[in-house]
């Protein structure tokens, strides 16, 4: 069918990488490369033999010339970018000068300051029309495929989606009393961010972790969830019609909670360098070394991921709810493709949406999310890849939950 | 009167020297010698000009002949062993090699094992005796006061005592969310081992913090209290004739053994060294350097302290209780001495046992603990110098408490 060129040598791109393979038949030829070529031919290293052809290569995501010079010299139909967000422009710039297909799991981000949007990538969009290419936003799991969940529950089991809640539970156990799965200051972020959710129209702001629900998630059981931002309510309140409000809700512990907040108390996660025996040392750095490497806790982690949306809405005057969620094995992924879910979950949804735009069942010129194409075929190979979906038409509904208290971390702050 | 030799100058060496120099009376003369002489000399600038007359060594505490040797050129009538508890066995043999009084606040551990008990020190005995001099081991607060509490109340109120109860209460708040007052190290070590009491000539081991109880201490109010090995149960079971049973409770709050416990459980609190930037860093060492100062904690610190010992035994054939406690306030001690009331809880009565050895009020030679001597000197002196006590006669016994679940910490550990 095609050549991809695989941008990263990450977790994510590692499954990625892992499930083009599998699918030769779209991916006949990939490159995989990142600022740092040794890992991309450690990839190539393990996966090399098969059906698919695979080269690596150094490139500077965020040198346009860098990127320009790799993309004419391996013609690719599509780059998938799975590196940094902080990168999405720079390759999507390279993609219009190239006049070739762009896709990416986690919107642009400027890296000196915490704000993430889609803005600036949608204001690619009459240039990508006007170069006849297509560049596809957020195919990951969240974002991604709870686009395509709204996309396919709007277009076989409603005639409007009023609400949609999405679900994002790590039922994962690493056995550790804390560890990270990445960046703890992404972590930390994350849990000190205001809240965040759409109704009628308006984004409504809540203290950090101020909206607690308490869920029964199927295979993995009763988990605290809190309400956060997350980048796919923004394009979803826009391209789902007559919505009323779409709220996210993540899992987490009270332990790693405390921990975190903990760590935070003391300073352990300050990234202002400190005096150290004559030398300067960011606390956050030093912590990170001594964590559990993210990369141990794949072999470790036991459990199971449960991402869904839940929607409620109108079908022939009728009111509707619908649950479609995906279960993902963290020791299954680690036995298939060498990560647990979390990677697992974005990975195998990336390599789906750049075969859509391959095999040009996603093609239209522009600048889309997910949500904007037709999610049938997505949704067949989800099934086919390794991410299989579940439907329950009687869920219990968020609403229908006893409000929680919010973190019961109160001892803890100041 | 006379001339002490004072080894150390951290924070309680600080606190005994000013009162000293307001001693100076019985302190005529003072020599402050520790390894780092600059310390000591900042401690005599900061008080010199008085009637005391103050000098400053440097002096390494581990080293016999050192000790010898400054002992012989001071000529002092007493040494204060305020240093570090490792070295009370070296100056112990330095006061006997030169014939000299000996008193201290700690009793000596090994550096490398956190075994401290009084046995090394009382080995000294015979030969105290036949040097003819005193050796006055732990005269701080807590071994300290709370044995001259116990002489006290048996002396003046108990034909006797069946049941001690020590109660150590810090009120204080530094309004840091976490911080310690010395060696964090220490902190970890106490709450993380096992607790420990004397009942029936036995002593009985609990698990660490397994013994909860929340009293509400007068000045102070509520606070849970843990049940802990302090080491004048040793010296207390032994001079106590007729004890049934004797214990020890300090508090902790919630909120800092949540912190403690999630620092040690991510591995900040290890003394294996990692390696960090090819550099071999001790994660407590960084620890430390990324908490408050706790020299910093003085000025900051308000509340108040409340120490003291419940004894239930007999008199005339009729039970009776007694409760004698001191109540002291962090910010008083600062503006007095600069220190906050931990370091002058301590200070103070090391300051007035080298006053009683040295005014001949406890003098006897051999190797004694405080509640060998006759107490009304001593506590005569408590009121004179900033530690007043009150007596309560009919206090809440900690029996009389209902019992407490252990530390809530369970999520954190696994």
């Amino acid at each position: 069918m095609g050549k991809a060129l695989i941008i990263g040598a990450g977790g994510v791109a590692s499954v990625a990488v892992h499930k083009c393979v599998q699918n030769s038949e779209v991916f006949e030829e990939i490159c995989i490369a990142s600022r740092t070529k040794s890992k991309c031919d450690d990839l190539k290293a393990k996966l090399d033999g098969g059906k698919t052809k695979i080269t690596t290569a150094q490139v500077d995501a965020d040198n346009v010339e860098e990127l320009i010079a790799l993309i004419n010299e391996f013609q690719p139909d599509i780059v998938m970018n799975l590196a940094l967000p902080y990168q999405d422009l720079t390759i999507m710039d390279a993609c219009l000068a190239t006049k070739t297909n762009y896709m990416d799991t986690a919107n642009y981000e400027p890296e000196d300051t915490a704000k993430f949007e889609y803005s600036w990538q949608w204001d690619y969009k009459e240039r990508f029309e006007k170069a006849g290419i297509t560049a596809l936003l957020g195919s990951g799991f969240d974002p991604g495929v709870t686009g395509v969940f709204s996309a396919y529950a709007l277009k076989h089991y409603f005639d409007e989606i009023e609400y949609i809640d999405i679900l994002d539970c790590n039922g994962g156990d690493h056995g550790y009393p804390f560890a990270t799965n990445f960046n703890p200051e992404i972590n930390i972020r994350e849990v000190s961010a205001n809240g965040r959710y759409w109704e009628n129209g308006e984004w409504i702001e809540t203290k950090p972790m101020e909206i607690k629900r308490v869920y029964d998630f199927k295979e993995v059981g009763e988990k605290d969830m809190y309400l956060l931002y997350h980048e796919e309510l923004e394009s979803l309140a826009k391209n789902i019609p007559g919505l009323k409000r779409i709220r996210f809700f993540m899992t987490f512990g009270q332990s790693y909670l405390t921990h975190l907040k903990a760590l935070e108390n003391v300073g352990m996660t300050s990234i202002e360098p400190i005096e150290f025996e004559g030398k300067q040392i960011i606390p956050l750095q030093f912590l990170k070394a001594v964590l559990p490497d993210p990369a141990s806790l794949g072999p470790r982690t036991v459990g199971k991921t449960n991402i869904g949306c839940i929607f409620k809405g109108k079908k022939d005057g009728q009111d509707k709810t619908y649950y479609v969620y995906n279960i993902c094995d963290h020791q299954e992924c680690y036995k298939e493709v060498g990560s647990q879910a979390i990677s697992y979950t974005t990975g195998v949804p990336a390599m789906i949406g750049a075969a859509m735009v391959m095999t040009g069942k996603w093609n239209k010129p522009g600048v889309y999310n997910v949500e904007e194409f037709n999610p049938d075929p997505f949704m067949e190979e989800l099934n086919k890849w390794g991410l299989p979906w579940v439907e329950d038409f009687n869920p219990v509904l968020v609403d229908e939950l006893p409000e929680e208290s919010k973190a019961k971390e109160s001892e803890l702050v100041r």
